[in-house]
């Protein structure tokens, strides 16, 4: 066939809208903008931006008002910042390659299992960003419809860890922890850390921050100190102290993880196969060769009962056990809070308490860390079967924890103390009675309602426990904030969810 | 629980920004604003937008620069259209009502099937476009990895007619026809209805525009007619006419639908039981007791082989029956365009050479649209079995058909020509040979890079039939384009794609 030869695509200048679409790159374009034209792109098309070597898949936005003049790209505060654009820089829009890979996950769509290889080449092009959230959707949906099997559990782990970055330490053991989530407060990592450590265990933690919870470990530790490290500065202060508590986001540790969980939490679906993954291949690819399993078991946690969580735990073993990780689970109590406060700074008020022994810590708090860290004691062949314990509280009773402590937060950059919020205001029991249930969903709502865990000091301060007696008009819990429209506004929420407490004669 | 009383949300002045985001609405809202500070949005929050008694759930994008006024709502044309906004009008922007279908769509992931009532909620919140596309995408997406029975097929085609509005007709036999997708050119509908309209039938026709095809029938139509007509000026002119060809857009049928193809397009899956329902629940909805089914079956059409032929016409009839609907279906060969036209005016030109009985008309075209008229006339008793394509014949070659269709577009509106594109560029062959295959799929690309729909008189004339001896050098098609640069981007891709036409020695 005769036809012109393919020009090269024209460059656009770039301006920087300041426009937060959270992880979603997007680009505006006037409708009359040549390479529109030209391209056949309509709104909402998927779109390649290029910027020297850098890529970005983009969602199309046109504009027909004078807000964007028709020769630049306009581009949202992801866009700009996958692409690390210079404000005179330039960028090429083209039709993006298709993602060969979505044919694979259609195919699992109809029932046919997923081989490693193809599990590998969708976990690649999402951690590349190739997959819109609408894609995502589908391959977690498959998933979830037709549960993942053993083998496709093995192979997607696999498929995670290769898809990112690995650490590696000079060690024969490497102590991990993780919680399989969704219990308010439950800091338990920030008492653990430093008793293993002190032991002179080698414990380097990477943490996530909160995606739709009040407060991740890494937000509360950031109250103590920086935990935005790189992979030298990781090595430094785990050479130095044998354990870190740091965000795991700047060393890209399985990086498609963070992507499907966020779509996920947006369906609020979740698979076994898919948490299993989750958990495990963040771990391997921190480089943890014995790790301790918290699993809160209640009706408002994640894992609702004994029978999930057996599923749950004989799901995790045998992955771990097919990368050579040794684990243990350990379940408790996940029917209210572990510790008093929610939110970065409350939690690690209530952190340092357990730490320097103080009269008032919460004890739940301190005995949930000293069963987790006993667990991990054994299992890193620390103390003899049911020995653990006590050899953790010793460490913890004796302040070579909270000493422990403070060299890695120095270690780290910096010790703080955790500052007080501006604004607080009880929330008041209506009557008389026993507390028998607390929501912990709708607790964690309001927290975040109040401001965490952007503002570090809101949240929530719980003065009640499970079977108090409760007299009309006593304070259930303090709302923290930094500002009084989102003090006003958590209180809002809290009378119109009185059931959040249930209190019965 | 003591608390202050809930205040009302608080009002904020709009401002149309002019961005089109296709059917998304958007709001853009300065990180500073109070609304968006008291209420804890974040970017990417799905939030309800209300203005008077209309309401819109919108994506939040916030903005930090200064394009936007940090006492201002900034909207998206979508969100600016549903709201039906003044430039003074204002909005509250509020959290949304979870959308409590949603838990359903997940039982139905974990495989519980859907009763009749569970898919009435699902389908009204979808056609009041409380979902986001990602979780339609779930919802499609679980239907595809286990398909809906017979009994779920049926009550989503019942649940797709109630979630919209419906035609009546005073007529004991109302005619309709519709093709299952795939193949270009395809325009028979523009002769079978005045066909039928002549020979006294009644045939409202409601019609779709394009989603992802380079020309729907609506848009060809709209070449030579209005076609936006509102129900009380379909019912005008079909009592005044017999028939009508309209588009179905502004009378809301079955609106759901439009949001599920839309998305199930963009995941490119497709699943039977949601085709079945698609199809079907806009000719009930359009008030249909008589349906012709063009099928046409090829490797490159929707359909690809007899076996998905056969379990496609089973599942339809079924339903079909289930609703008292008189239904057959007809396939025929799917491999090549029908007609010579791709694009709405080179589509519109075909069909009026069949109805003028012109000598070159296109023959495939004219003999495709009298076998499904015959059927139709026999199905509504209107001949023998066996004998309605000679009757179809003679309407046409006598130019009752013609006569008709000029009273139908008239009654309509208006009667045009169409018009002809003033930039035009052959595709020319690079060898000799015979032709072997035609790609449909990406002639119709070729003939949306040209910019059908949207430029009425862009696609592709396409010269040459399967089977036919070709010479190197000789025009396989012309491509027709309002503009030069559409019209270079076009022969480009024809040329990185010589595939589209297989010429074999």
């Amino acid at each position: 066939m005769s036809a012109p030869d393919r020009k090269p695509p024209a460059q656009l200048a770039v301006r920087r809208l300041g426009i937060d679409t959270q992880s979603e790159p997007v680009v505006f374009l006037h409708r009359n903008n040549p390479v529109s034209h030209a391209e056949g792109f309509e709104a909402h098309n998927r779109v390649l931006l290029r910027a020297g070597s850098r890529e970005a898949i983009a969602t199309l936005f046109l504009v027909t008002d004078d807000i964007l003049a028709d020769d630049v790209a306009g581009l949202s505060e992801a866009a700009w910042r996958r692409l690390r654009l210079a404000p005179d820089g330039h960028v090429t829009i083209t039709h993006p390659r298709p993602v060969d890979s979505m044919s694979l996950v259609r195919g699992r769509i109809y029932g046919h299992e997923l081989a490693e290889n193809s599990l590998h080449a969708i976990i690649r092009d999402i951690a590349e960003e190739r997959y819109s959230n609408l894609e995502i959707g589908a391959f977690l949906t498959a998933c979830a419809a037709n549960p993942l099997v053993r083998d496709e559990v093995r192979a997607l782990t696999r498929a995670m860890v290769d898809a990112g970055d690995r650490l590696s330490w000079n060690a024969d053991i490497v102590a991990d922890k993780h919680s399989v989530g969704g219990l308010p407060g439950n800091r338990t990592t920030l008492i653990v850390v430093p008793i293993m450590a002190a032991l002179g265990f080698v414990m380097p933690k990477t943490s996530s921050r909160a995606i739709t919870s009040p407060a991740g470990t890494a937000d509360t530790m950031e109250v103590l100190a920086p935990v935005r490290l790189g992979a030298a500065d990781i090595h430094r202060v785990v050479e130095r102290e044998g354990g870190c508590i740091v965000w795991g986001g700047a060393v890209r540790l399985s990086p498609a993880d963070d992507m499907l969980i966020r779509v996920e939490r947006a369906l609020d679906i979740d698979t076994e196969g898919q948490m299993i993954a989750s958990v495990l291949s963040k771990k391997i690819a921190a480089g943890a060769t014995h790790l301790v399993l918290d699993m809160p078991v209640g009706s408002t946690a994640k894992v609702r009962d004994a029978a999930a969580a057996k599923a749950l735990t004989d799901g995790l073993l045998d992955v771990a056990a097919a990368f050579g990780i040794h684990a243990v689970v350990v379940t408790g109590a996940g029917d209210q809070p572990i510790g008093r406060g929610i939110g970065p700074a409350l939690e690690a008020r209530d952190v340092l308490a357990v730490l320097r022994n103080e009269a008032g810590a919460p004890e739940n708090l301190r005995e949930r860390a000293l069963v987790l860290a006993g667990a991990l004691i054994e299992l890193c062949g620390g103390a003899p079967k049911g020995e653990g314990i006590a050899l953790a509280r010793a460490v913890l009773a004796d302040g070579r924890a909270w000493a422990k402590m403070q060299r890695i937060c120095l270690a780290q950059g910096a010790m703080c103390e955790p500052p007080v919020a501006p604004h607080r205001r009880p929330v008041t029991a209506a009557r008389d009675g026993r507390l028998v249930t607390i929501d912990n969903r709708k607790l964690g709502k309001l927290a975040k309602l109040a401001g965490a865990p952007e503002a570090k000091v809101a949240g929530v301060d719980l003065h009640v426990r499970l079977g108090d007696r409760i007299a009309a008009g006593m304070p259930l819990c303090t709302v923290h904030a930094e500002a009084p429209g989102e003090l006003d506004y958590a209180l809002d929420y809290a009378a119109a969810n009185e059931a959040m407490f249930e209190i019965v004669a």
